[in-house]
Parts: structure tokens; sequence; C-alpha cells
């Protein structure tokens, strides 16, 4: 590899130029080894930030973020196989029905997740409020699980992309978060090194999600997917709203039990519609398009796959869930038409109540979060429960309610209403 | 102090927003102190080269730099005080003439210098070639200095502007030093800082300056004579070229001896006329234009002065300098009028012969260095000394004619030559 210098590196992003593939690998390489500083890689991702990436610079840098570490291959399962990421929304508990819903297709869902940081959930909190489940498996447990049930979700290994994790955190403290082609290349090389077959990206638009506006949940979209594609792997995106929450809990053990009644062929509309809908991409990215998962969800064969599925990783799916010692009641203040329930103040409050966690080392409340008790279009009556708030700790009732204040609107009956529509585009 | 959190200071600034009194205050207080971390102040440095500050956010930056240490003051002197800053250049051992000249007008210099850094070279560096001078005083000593000669030329202390030096050594590894925001700051903390009365900036213009084009560096000085004024400080900036090495010599104990000649009323024309139109501006700033230094440079009042500065920091005046072990002549390749020499092909030269550092905590040889017998509009005839080369190590010759290699022009005899002025603007 030819050596470059860090402030060489630097000055070229800075003047508005286009990094070289071997400027590329030797950076992320010696950042990985240390001998580029932390403060030369922030002020770096700085000038990435504001100046961009070119798509073949885009590509080259995700590249060598997998050549950091490990790169997994499922090519010796018999099945195909097909995985979901989703850019992260509030009450998004899709992970939990739609894999072993896929796996129950035939096509075999090498999932890895994440823990949650900041207003939204993370999938392995919310499966760690099921009794005995546990998130680490060895590459060898994962293998054995995906051959024999089909469906693994668990945390990634260290040693899948390294330059990654140890770049993620430093953008996290640098105000180096937002630039869409350091989180394209982040997500992408983590899901290239797992070897997954085929990918579906479940990009969340809304003031709940880390992207505004649709144009720039497009780009990143765009961006990944020719990411995945170049690198071999079938790649699709789906854009979604998220401006108002996915069902109706945001939480850990109160998003399982949610989860658990879609895949008993109940649970909200959107959550059913939308796992239904991303299970199909899936099938179709992994060529099993014959498969209609409207069917298998109703067969009940993907609860038996949910039920293998977290028995394989020590849960018991039995097991009564945690349920939070204090709880508080917001009343509808007017009658009406509930016309607006933002994502952000439902998130804020979940993560205030103790659903999430501020720092990555902090733990969380599996019995924590919020129910609503009405979506928009719904007609609500004064009086009526509109919020149940869980927590272990009422102190945290005062600062969750106070997130909860103008996250929404109820407007007289008979207030024309159009529901925003849940699929707002598709890239592939 | 408000407490504020980096990560809002950097966003608000990546976002191309003015920062706050209360953001700027603290984000300096908490730097200095350690809180914010050097990857934070490296993305937020970035984000400022990048996207700019104004006026008043660059004059409330300095205010919490000065503030981050302590500030002298010289009222207690029974005359002004003025003194001058350059911004870096070739040959430019200006201040080493200057700062005794104008002591024998009757206006104290209080002058903090630096040590050398790339292909600049350093005040305190030249000086240290003379056996015996030390650079170091304490603040007792050097007002004790200032009252009975009227001149010194020291390191700056630990206390003054702790933050400005913390953040000059993150912005020199981060590719954050060409920020004019930065550097105005950076130059302007420390000269208020310590105490001077009135100020001479001399902004270098040209290939061997920090500033290649005649706008930056007018944005540069204008930037700094507004910090300068805003302070109480009496400013003014000069902006010269340095496209040319300034006199005959680039080195340390070369540089001294250059200088001595121009004390001794000899010396190169250019030095000579820009020490005196330097001294001109200085006494005007200190109210004190109703003396010529041009006069006084002629009496040998100037030389008397440097005699005593250079005998109250320990320095011999009569001492024989040290001498390069090695030196190597460049013989003119061909007769005619020399039309060029470029300041950083022979800055980096005598850099690269020792005189200079490449990192902080490099020596630098007090004999090394560059003499140039010819400079631009001179006639040469092929085969006379053009450049004699000087280093204690003679196998640095190579790299540093490397460096001389198209760094001048000789054009036929009869050539029209026209010369750059030395003087190319002036700001107040």
């Amino acid at each position: 590899m030819t050596a470059h210098d860090a402030v060489e590196v630097i000055i070229a992003k800075r003047g508005g130029g286009v990094l070289s593939d071997s400027q590329i690998d030797w950076v992320i390489d010696a950042y990985t080894r240390g001998e580029v500083a932390d403060e030369q890689m922030s002020s770096l991702a700085m000038a990435i930030l504001l100046n961009g990436m070119t798509r073949p610079e885009i590509s080259r840098w995700t590249a060598a973020m997998i050549a950091s570490g490990e790169r997994m291959s499922f090519s010796a399962l018999p099945v195909p196989t097909a995985d979901k990421h989703s850019t992260g929304g509030v009450g998004d508990k899709i992970t939990l029905p739609l894999a072993p819903l896929v796996a129950a297709c035939g096509v075999a869902v090498p999932q890895l997740s994440g823990r949650g940081l900041g207003h939204t959930g993370g999938t392995l909190d919310k499966l760690e409020a099921i009794p005995g489940w546990r998130a680490a498996l060895s590459n060898e447990e994962m293998f054995a699980q995906l051959r024999d049930v089909g469906a693994v979700i668990c945390a990634a290994g260290d040693g899948l992309a390294p330059a990654d994790k140890k770049l993620y955190a430093l953008r996290d403290v640098t105000g180096t978060v937002e630039a869409i082609p350091l989180i394209a290349s982040s997500i992408m090389s983590k899901k290239i090194a797992e070897g997954t077959g085929s990918l579906v990206l479940d990009v969340k638009v809304g003031t709940g999600a880390f992207m505004k506006s649709l144009p720039d949940a497009q780009e990143l979209a765009r961006t990944m997917v020719d990411l995945g594609t170049d690198a071999g792997v079938h790649t699709v995106a789906l854009l979604t709203d998220m401006s108002t929450p996915l069902g109706l809990t945001a939480g850990n053990a109160i998003e399982v039990t949610e989860s658990v009644e879609v895949l008993a062929g109940g649970g909200p509309a959107d959550v059913v519609s939308l796992t239904v809908e991303l299970a199909r991409e899936m099938l179709r990215g992994a060529g099993r398009d014959d498969v209609d998962p409207a069917d298998v969800l109703a067969s009940g064969k993907a609860m038996d796959a949910w039920r293998r599925m977290i028995a394989a990783q020590g849960g018991d799916p039995d097991a009564a869930l945690p349920v939070a010692r204090e709880s508080h009641v917001v009343a509808a203040p007017s009658s009406g038409v509930l016309t607006r329930l933002d994502a952000m103040a439902v998130g804020l409050a979940a993560w205030r109540l103790g659903a999430g966690r501020a720092r990555k080392e902090d733990p969380v409340q599996a019995g924590a979060g919020v129910v609503w008790h009405a979506r928009p279009g719904d007609t609500v009556t004064a009086g009526q429960p509109l919020f149940t708030l869980l927590t272990d700790e009422p102190d945290r009732f005062d600062r969750a309610l106070a997130s909860l204040d103008g996250g929404y609107d109820i407007a007289p009956a008979g207030t024309p209403f159009t529901a925003t529509p849940l699929l707002l585009d598709r890239i592939s």
C-alpha cells in the first residue's frame, strides 16, 4: 500500500478535489491502525461532509472499510440469503416479524443488528426484553442457526468493518454524522461484509428519521443501492414515511408484544403492510417471488419460525415480558380527529422514559416506552386515553410529557384528513 | 459562563451559521480546559475554514483566546510601545535591525517572536546563532530590558493565549492552517495579549509567503487591522512582496551578519528600505513621526541599541558566529540577466540544508543556509557563483540543489526587466 500523509489527504478534500484510490485505501488503513489520529480523521470527515464525494470515491471508501476486517459468506447454505436494513425510525419493530416471515418463505435471513442510540430504538434492545435471549453469537453459531432455523438476528462481531466502528463513534462526537457519503458507506460496508446475497433498504423519511426530506432520502438510497450493486449484492431501497411513528408502541418489550400480534395474524395495519411489502422485496431479490408472504403470514408458519428463532438464541417465546413499574395516562384534551402524531416527539418521549440510551454504555429499561391509543385519522373523545407512558422511574415522566407537548394535533370532528402514504418511493 | 455542547457548536458552523458570543466563549474555554476534545476542535476548525466567520465572530474568537491566559501591559513605561509582526517570509531578518532602530528613535519594542517551522525562518533561531544569547526571559526581565535598553526580542511565555498555542499545534496536523479567521485570530490574540500600544503588520504576498495572492493577503490584513483597532491597539498593515527572497541570505548566522551590516550603514538595499519603512510606520503608530529613522540608522545609534539588546540577553555582539562545516557553490549556467529568483525555492533549499526544522522539537543548524550572489535585475556571467549552499551535513546538498532547480531564470543580456515593487499596499 502506498504511504500518504494525512494532511495531504485532508487538504485535497478540503479543496474540493477527488481523492485517489490510493489515498482512500491508505487513510482508512492508517486510521484503523491508529497512524492517522482521530483529530485528523474528524477534519477529513467535516471536509467530506461539506465538499462531498463522487460515486467512485464512495465506492472505494466503502471497499476500504470492508477490507479493514473479515468478510462473511453464506454461499455454503442450500437456500439464498436476504437481509433488510432500516435507517432508523420510531416504533420501527419491523425486523422482528419480518425475519421469521422471510425464513418461513424459504429464504435465509442473516440479520446483524445494532443497539439504539438517541430517539430511534435498536432491534437488539427490543429482543433483549425477552427473558434468556442473547444477542452475541459466534460466526459458527450464526451459520448453524441460519441452516437450522433460517433466520438469525444478532450483534455484529468485532471483526466486521472495524474501520467503520471507529469512524462511526468519532462522527457521533464531532458533528459529522449527517454526511451522505459517510452514512451510505457506513451502512453498506457492514451489510456487504456480512455476506448477504440480497438486501432491501428501508430508508425512512420525515420528522422522526435521519433524513427529513424526500430528496435527501432519495440521494442516500440511490448511493446505497449503487454501492450494493457494485459489490455484487442485489440491492433495492424502499423510501417509507417516518413523520408518524409505526404501529401503536415505541419501546422494547411493548414492541415485541406488538410484533408477536402481527405474527399471530393481528397487529396494526401499517406494521403488517410494511412487513409484507419488505418481505416481498426480499423474496424478489433472492429470486423467490413465487412465494406470497401474505399467505405465509396467514398460515402461522412465520410464528413458528419466530418461536424457533427466539429459542435458538436462548429466549423463551412463552415467557411473560417485563412490565414497567409505573405508568401515566395522557387524556385527549379535546374531541375531534387526530390529524398529526409527530414521530420525533414520540421517539424522544420513549427515549426519555428509559427505552433508549444517551451514551453507548448506558442500560435501557425493557418495560419503558410510549403506547398511543389513536393514529392519525382516528376520531378521539375529550378525556379518553391518548398516550400511556411507561417507565420504572416516575421522575422521568415530566421530561417525557414535555416532549409530547405540541407533538400532535386534534382538529374538530369532520375536518378533512388525508393520510400520508407509507410507501413514498422505490429505488433499484 | 453558559455551558454549550461541542456538537451543537460544530453543527451550527457546519450549517453556515453565525456562532453566538456565548458559544465562542464556551468552546475556547472548554477546549483550553480539555473538555472539548482535539477531534471536536479539528472538525470545527475545518467547518470554519470552509464556511468562514463574520467579523464579529472573529473578534469574539480572538477575545476569547486572549482571555484564556494573561495579558501584559507596558503602560508603566515612560515611552510608548510599538511592535511589528511579519506573516513569514524567506530571508526575512527585518526584526533584527528594526527593533534596535525603533528603540534608538525613542519608542520601546516588546517583540515576542517564534521559532521557524517549515520553509520560513524564525527570528529566535537566527538570534540563537549568537553565542550566549538566550530567548527565554521572565516578564520581569522583559520589562526591565524594555526600560533600560528599549528593545527586547524574546520567546512568548506559556501564559499568553494558551488556547492559541493548543489550537495552532492542532491546525498544523489537521489541514486547517489556511483559514483567514484562524490565522488572523491566532496572530492578533498573541499580539494584543503581549500589550503593545501599536502594531505594524508586515503581510507577505507571493510564492514564498503563506498568502500567494494579493486579494487573500488584503483580506487577512484587513481582518487583522480591524481586530487590533477593536482591541484598542493602533494597527497598520503593509503588504510586501515575497515572490523574491529578502536580501542576499537565508539562514540563521548569515542573516545575523546581514542584519549587522544594515545597522552598520550597509547591507542590501531592499532590507534597508523595508527596515526604514516599517520603522516609520511604527513611529507613526506610537505618535513619534517627528523622528526620521533613516537619520537615526545613519547616526550609528541603532547599532548601539543592537549591542545593548544582545548583551542584555547574554549574547556577545562581538563574538564570531558559527560557520557551516561544508559549502557548495552553484555556478550560473549561462550569461545574461537574472529575471527571477523564487522565494519558495530558496526557502526550501535553506530549510533542507538544516537552517529550519521539520518538527517543532528538531534542532536547527546555526551555520546552514543559502547565500545568493545576484538579485533579480542583476547581470550574471556564465560560471560565476550564483548560490553558495552551507550546511554541516554534506548529504543535504542533493535535496537542496533539487529545490533550486527551476527556481530562477536567466534571460539573454538586454532583455527588458521590471522589478516587482517591494511595497504592494498599505491597510489601516
